[in-house]
């Protein structure tokens, strides 16, 4: 068994193999940029991290593994334009830089490479991995739908925005687990624990990234409080609507209006609020809830305690992330 | 064996009867809509007809067939994003009727729908039909940028839109005729012969649509002319510079230069040129030209010639829109 980091320079390695050099160049050119940022490979180490922990060969899960990796950029190519976002990875996103046909064009390419990667799973499981993949890849449509109706929701709960990120962040990375597992022959129950393991971090991963939006340091050249600035509903915002009394509220609402606000002020403003009500403690307190799900998903999987080590260790170095 | 207007009966019932109810709806409306236009249904019918040519039943090639019409109303979606077209079908395009997020996502879902659609081949020959789905869907979006990139180039001969247009057009049709093959297991030489078909069949058929551009009447919402007010470098287009003389060439440039034109004086003064050019004769002869390969290709398929009037009949009904 191979630890995350091996796993993630063999991903490396397989990305930078991929023949991606076709004409016209317009079309190619984006997806290599895309594939060549700076990334986590946090898909595909989960893929093939599964395949061993199932016993499986490295060699017959990379494809599909390296065709999550592709997917889940193809999505942030797309969802860069729909969010207009300028910045992707401390690099100008492609509709930026190539325009927005071309972005729209090459990220549907893109799309088809993951799904050729995809298919190259065995045959004994490759109707079930493509099932898994395809039913996945409509969820995270429907997350990122989803994500911009809430924008203009006021009425917003805090089980919609844990729907809204279980569909756009988490059933990709259980979807990646379970791939790995289908490609290893795991036991249907196996499957569907790694799957819930991969839900329940997925939602506490998404819920830490809320975090360190806050509390984090600026990083990856994401600033710190855009969420913020942005009004964005997400659990830390719902939930101090929820524990804020009328003058906290009235605070908030006016932080949150249209009226033209200092960005450092306003920044400061929520995020002192914030702290009156300890949205932190029970943002941790959230993230720890999935975090035991998850971790009682992984015990119940039929696989010998020393082979989880890998995908425990992978687990927390994601959801350790300074505060 | 079923004649092509009882095939097309089918895939409209199939249509009607396709999932296409899921949340949220602001992602699967535009679907329903895209699908529901009034459509010629050319593709699933040529994978349908081509499963028939070769012995195989309808039930077992129908939702890969259906997922050929879904994928080509993403591209005609995604397309008219990129072109910026308002009407498509004499209806609003999506983008023009909700936007154009909700457009590349639910164009982005469409496609997802139509990988699930064409997953549904038998598994004997579900790797090669998802191998040649993928490889056409690739080759159409080559298509579609050469086809944006050519409205930028002055030097594009008439080699290179043919390229284009196999790659936008041609190869699609192609594929679907393929697909139905393999679906019935023809053998490896009919397989082939039938793509040569389809593709010299799909190159006449869009020099035939360019040819009704300028000559056809006006139908289904497009108006006649559009490819000349828009400078397209059609086959029409390049072969009169290629055989205008000085004067007709300067005349020719004129009409296209930026100057603001009276769109029915530019109408009619490249037309005229087209006529004393006989650009109509040279494009009847190029869509002959691919008319008779493709006929030779049918030709040589190891079926009874009675087995192969459908597919004949439909080609035709395609070829002999009045002009």
């Amino acid at each position: 068994m191979h630890d995350f980091q091996s796993l993630k320079s063999l991903i490396e390695a397989e990305i930078n193999a991929l023949q991606l050099e076709g004409n016209p160049k317009e079309l190619y050119e984006p997806i290599r940029y895309s594939l060549s940022l700076n990334a986590k490979r946090v898909r595909p180490i989960l893929t093939l991290a599964a395949a061993e922990l199932f016993g499986g060969t490295l060699s017959k899960a990379t494809k599909p593994a390296l065709g999550m990796e592709v997917f889940h950029n193809f999505t942030l190519l797309h969802d860069d334009i729909m969010d207009n976002a300028p910045i992707r990875r401390s690099n100008p996103t492609v509709h930026a830089r190539w325009g927005t046909n071309i972005a729209i064009l090459s990220g549907d390419a893109m799309f088809v490479k993951a799904c050729q990667l995809i298919s190259e799973a065995e045959s004994f499981c490759l109707k079930a991995v493509l099932d898994l993949f395809y039913a996945t890849a409509l969820e995270v449509c429907e997350g990122q739908q989803l994500d911009m109706n809430f924008e203009k929701i006021s009425s917003i709960g805090i089980p919609d925005y844990i729907e809204m990120i279980r569909l756009k962040t988490a059933v990709l990375l259980a979807a990646c687990l379970k791939a790995g597992a289908l490609m290893s022959a795991a036991s249907k129950n196996d499957a569907d624990e790694i799957y819930a393991f991969g839900e329940n971090m997925g939602l506490a991963f998404q819920l830490r990234d809320d975090l360190l939006d806050v509390y984090g340091e600026s990083k990856f050249g994401k600033r710190v409080g855009g969420d913020i600035l942005s009004n964005k509903k997400t659990f830390m915002l719902l939930k101090a609507m929820e524990v804020a009394d009328k003058s906290q509220k009235e605070k908030l609402d006016f932080w949150m209006s249209p009226v033209p606000h200092q960005e450092e002020d306003k920044i400061q403003a929520v995020t002192e609020i914030f702290n009156t009500l300890n949205i932190k403690g029970f943002t941790e307190n959230e993230i720890d809830f999935y975090y035991q799900k998850g971790l009682k998903n992984l015990h119940n999987i039929s696989v010998g305690i020393e082979r989880k080590g890998v995908l425990l260790n992978f687990t927390e170095s994601l959801l350790q992330r300074e505060i």
